[in-house]
């Protein structure tokens, strides 16, 4: 029998989540879609951040379950998820957010894999009206403080993913840029997605080779400093590139 | 609060586990690390093939169960697992499926997500000798047949991921090669990881322009046919050109 099962070691209760980080970029910084945590501990009320995720049910695989977890959270439907990690270490829930758990579920728990999601989005997109009580915000990655368990090294990971499948398609970082995108924007999009400055004119000598990034006969508009060019993205020559 | 949670709807008894993908190259074909297992369903003794793949304990975080499960099931150990992907959907398991593992772990079973987990290997180096009971097999991807759970999906997954990290790091695919190899060995791996068939002439042509291939003064032994000259990958020079 190749499964020899060892019946002197207990398995844990297990539980499924599915957690989603929602990547958008404002131009300036990366951001990440949080809800508001509230909860008691230790007979004192806290308030922290969290990530959209949620236990799935009995019936439910990961995909879907992600999509739905999403939707009831923060309204949001029709959005692309990627399944990047799972994590299943033991010591991935504090104490407090165990407690929180079992106050908020009212079930036993003693591990919980999460299995995560990541979306890239237009920051220009409106939210969704979250249902009642729950408050969603885009917040800059440079402000997310301690997020409930360990969703500061999620949102980590899901940024090394985005980097991963751009080296493989450069065109899936223009889901976080708006239709129109100047230079400057898409060279900051790229320092923070690399996490490392680029210099200005080598950046921008290798863009302009690049016949997918099609120069405009257009400027920013409404702006206080020296309006900048607009320039866009060509799916269509970039497919055809690649062939 | 920003979780709510649907207490008419009932959670599964989860359990966690890791499946195993352990790929070779023995030099016309990929093969597949597995595992023969013997059950009863319906009155009748059964036979096929599986991933080396078990529950993990209620300690374990995934990484170190995959190590563990591997080195138990097969022996091996000091081998490199790459989490790829968590698998959760509850038709998953077959009934028969379902049976086996309750008969085998003496636990009432409802949904098995997996986290799988690949790893690469040169196919010479001696397999360990696995503990008593249990048959481990390189078997070529042709000649799998049906495998128990959805293991053949996760091998069909594990190979798109063998891709997509070779697109990023091309001295992915050199961990399947020998220290020597020729031509037609590299040349034979790319169509067995890319699944389609590669232009000799144009094969040869781009690979001699990478400076890391080094074609040796050497050629093969102990042919039959011509003996081919034969390469080696150079990870120093691989290293110098990406920096």
């Amino acid at each position: 029998m190749s499964t020899s099962f060892r019946q002197d070691l207990q398995l844990a209760v297990n539980h499924i989540s599915v957690d989603c980080v929602v990547l958008g970029f404002d131009g300036e910084q990366l951001r990440v879609l949080l809800l508001k945590r509230v909860g008691e501990s230790g007979g004192q009320e806290f308030g922290d951040m969290k990530l959209p995720g949620d236990l799935i049910y009995t019936d439910e695989n990961l995909d879907d379950a992600a999509k739905r977890v999403l939707h009831e959270l923060t309204g949001m439907s029709n959005i692309n998820l990627l399944q990047f990690k799972a994590y299943g270490s033991k010591d991935r829930i504090t104490k407090k957010d165990m407690e929180w758990l079992e106050q908020t579920t009212h079930q036993h728990m003693e591990r919980i894999v999460t299995i995560a999601y990541l979306s890239l989005l237009r920051i220009s997109r409106p939210l969704a009206t979250p249902p009642a009580g729950n408050e969603v915000h885009w917040v800059g990655l440079d402000e997310i403080g301690t997020l409930a368990f360990d969703h500061n090294i999620l949102i980590r990971d899901a940024i090394e993913a985005v980097r991963h499948r751009a080296d493989i398609d450069p065109s899936y970082l223009f889901n976080l840029l708006p239709q129109k995108f100047t230079m400057l924007q898409l060279r900051t999009l790229y320092e923070r997605i690399y996490g490392k400055a680029q210099d200005v004119r080598n950046f921008h000598k290798k863009v302009t080779q690049l016949d997918y990034i099609v120069a405009l006969d257009e400027r920013e508009q409404g702006v206080a400093h020296r309006a900048a060019r607009l320039y866009r993205f060509d799916r269509k020559i970039f497919r055809r590139a690649r062939r």
